[in-house]
């Protein structure tokens, strides 16, 4: 480990263009380091006045007459996060269900459209949820599975998946970032490898949605989903988005009929007839409230804008890399072109030295089997929480103070 | 028509046990009359405090970590309604997705269950979403969906579905109140002529949950799927339910794999191993904001208690009966033990008639081809709105206002 003297972090906040990003949440406890923004964002200032509003004025007293704003939140969503986070057109984005439902819908919807190729290629290092509906769909259908197993520090490789191609797969599935090591794919080179052999590429956009410019237009994607409450500060479960390429949105046919999908929704027509656009992915009734709060997250996000947000991620991994603990080893990328937003240290202790942290107020989290993940989210993390946060690490490092702690594990970590 | 006095309803308010309740929401315009809780239940006085609470105490200040807290909220939640609301077991129900997914994940665990079985029965006058769904899932197998034809006014008749069970029969879908007519069919008798071919049923308690006492132990229901939005007022596209009975929950799995049903969620398994209990049925993050505002809203409800919300609706909806105006023809059974919470009106100029209403402060709902639904919720809809609605109505009705109205229907009715 390199001596980062603390003035250069002093240096790189008093230079941030987005430092001011700061105040636009609310930080009630400024003691506190908060470094598991790839978990769950902090709360926006303007969130609790403007959730109050639709709480009181649109249910209130809108009460059912607000349906007429409420019905097409869930496209105008869309549309934001299309052009300001996305890089996709307008229509190719709606919000949705969870991440894993719409990955569900829209990896059925590719299947059933291929119905002669029966292979689907993930990632087995993957978060599991993606794997587990692959896993259920496949068994549906007799299909196989094909999990590549990628390097747990740096990621897929690109041989690797190519390696996996032929005219018999008909879907790949893969994180953009991966979430234990940040590892970042390359996207378009992931799309064009797959549209050689034929296949459609659905990509889970979660822990890069608001870190890492996504170009889904620029790199031909096909299908994406991904989670509003990580980068993008939505609130606890805000609902995902799914993205379909226009051109595919009337050959693809997800399983969940619902008549939030249908034409005409209330003419109640006996038989289901989507409509050809992206609204044809909806299912059912849209939360809401929980909708509500990624209006103002989002308006955030747009106005600083992907290139700095992705400029000051680069720079805040950067500092955490440069003071990686002696006794940490990084399984992140050390190149910033092939890293997403967190950076991932490996320790055999990694959960009691979580755990540690936390109790001098200094929040990141912990993945199976022995990964501490730090997540340094632009908008609001400063350099010198960086700074200060991985200084404490290496005592706590050096020290061995964590291993007071109980080392059981609870259910949720 | 008979003449009733609006002193009526006033003696009926001034006896109402459940008067009080009223003052339980917030009703910020008091010169308007909501009938429309069976669409939009109205906002508890309670809900925004307790929501900012979760916003900024939970979400703003404990971030991430109050997942220790959230994460138990469907079930705790599913808890309640089980005992409060549905006559069901702990562990039984718990809140998920919306009401079409549940839907689906449900119908697609009985279909695969007894996959020997080719047949579904339907209504085809149940609200839409549910036949959609059931088409989606029987085109997918390659199954029959039988649609009756219940009566429009008056429900499914009990013979017209025993003459369509049969051992082909794997699942029966059906709503408990219909969602145009207000027809309440006998669960207890439904489950046992579906149980005596061997077939399972799942009920849709959408129109039902918060307004007629539903057993679903006494009556061996088998699976459900309901709203929290309607009469049990928990905010716009609150979470939904599903019940499963416990007998059945190891041996159904649903199509959707995800992370929430997992065992040991957290240790991140490479294949899916759901746990035996209601969580399977489970699959991605809730949206909590959303959850909470369930929370306060069912507290009103378990306070008042389903027999007192039960006779106070049987008595508006009488109400609404004897004033039906001399044009118009009720659409509902008029025997108060086959209706449930709301009734339904049929005008052919029912749209235009609703609109009037609603210029006149007055809020019901039309419904396709040519209902007027009244739905009079009981915890904040005194007699006298009902009697100055009726009043009003015939009025309209009688002098025909309403034809200056233009004719056409906008997208959201």
């Amino acid at each position: 480990m390199v001596a980062v003297p603390r003035r250069l972090a002093e240096e790189l906040d008093a230079t941030d263009p987005l430092a001011g990003f700061r105040d636009e949440f609310l930080i009630t406890d400024p003691g506190l380091i908060y470094l598991d923004g790839n978990s769950l964002g902090r709360l926006p200032s303007a969130t609790p006045a403007f959730l109050d509003t639709v709480v009181r004025d649109e249910w209130g007293t809108g009460l059912v007459r607000s349906w007429h704003t409420w019905i097409d939140w869930a496209n105008r969503l869309g549309d934001r996060l299309a052009e300001h986070v996305l890089g996709a057109q307008p229509g190719e984005v709606v919000l949705s269900d969870s991440t894993t439902v719409n990955l569900y819908k829209l990896a059925a919807a590719a299947l059933a459209a291929a119905p002669e190729r029966r292979t689907v290629v993930v990632d087995a290092e993957d978060f599991p949820t993606d794997r587990y509906v692959l896993e259920g769909l496949a068994a549906e259908r007799g299909l196989t599975v094909h999990a590549l197993r990628s390097d747990l520090d740096t990621g897929l490789d690109l041989d690797q998946l190519r390696a996996a191609l032929d005219e018999d797969v008909a879907l790949v599935v893969l994180s953009h970032v991966s979430y234990r090591s940040g590892a970042l794919l390359d996207m378009a080179a992931v799309n064009a490898a797959a549209h050689e052999v034929g296949a459609l590429v659905l990509w889970d956009l979660c822990h890069s949605a608001g870190a890492v410019p996504v170009r889904l237009t620029d790199s031909a994607a096909d299908l994406a989903v991904g989670c509003t409450y990580k980068y993008l500060n939505g609130g606890p479960g805000a609902p995902a988005f799914l993205y379909v390429r226009a051109e595919l949105q009337p050959a693809l046919r997800q399983p969940i009929w619902g008549w939030f999908g249908q034409r005409d929704q209330f003419e109640m027509g006996q038989h289901y007839d989507p409509v050809d656009q992206v609204d044809r992915f909806l299912v059912g009734t849209p939360p809401v409230l929980s909708l509500a709060a990624v209006d103002p997250a989002l308006a955030l996000v747009a106005r600083a804008g992907l290139p700095l947000i992705r400029e000051k991620s680069e720079r805040l991994g950067q500092l955490v890399i440069d003071m990686v603990p002696d006794d940490m080893r990084l399984a992140s990328p050390a190149d910033v072109g092939r890293r997403g937003g967190h950076v991932s240290l490996e320790h055999p202790d990694a959960w009691r030295i979580c755990r540690a942290l936390a109790d001098s107020g200094i929040i990141c989290d912990y993945r199976v089997p022995d990964r501490l993940r730090i997540g340094p989210s632009p908008l609001y993390t400063r350099f010198v929480d960086v700074w200060d946060a991985m200084d404490r690490l290496r005592d706590l490092v050096a020290t061995k103070e964590y291993t007071r702690l109980p080392s059981e594990r609870p259910r949720v970590t």
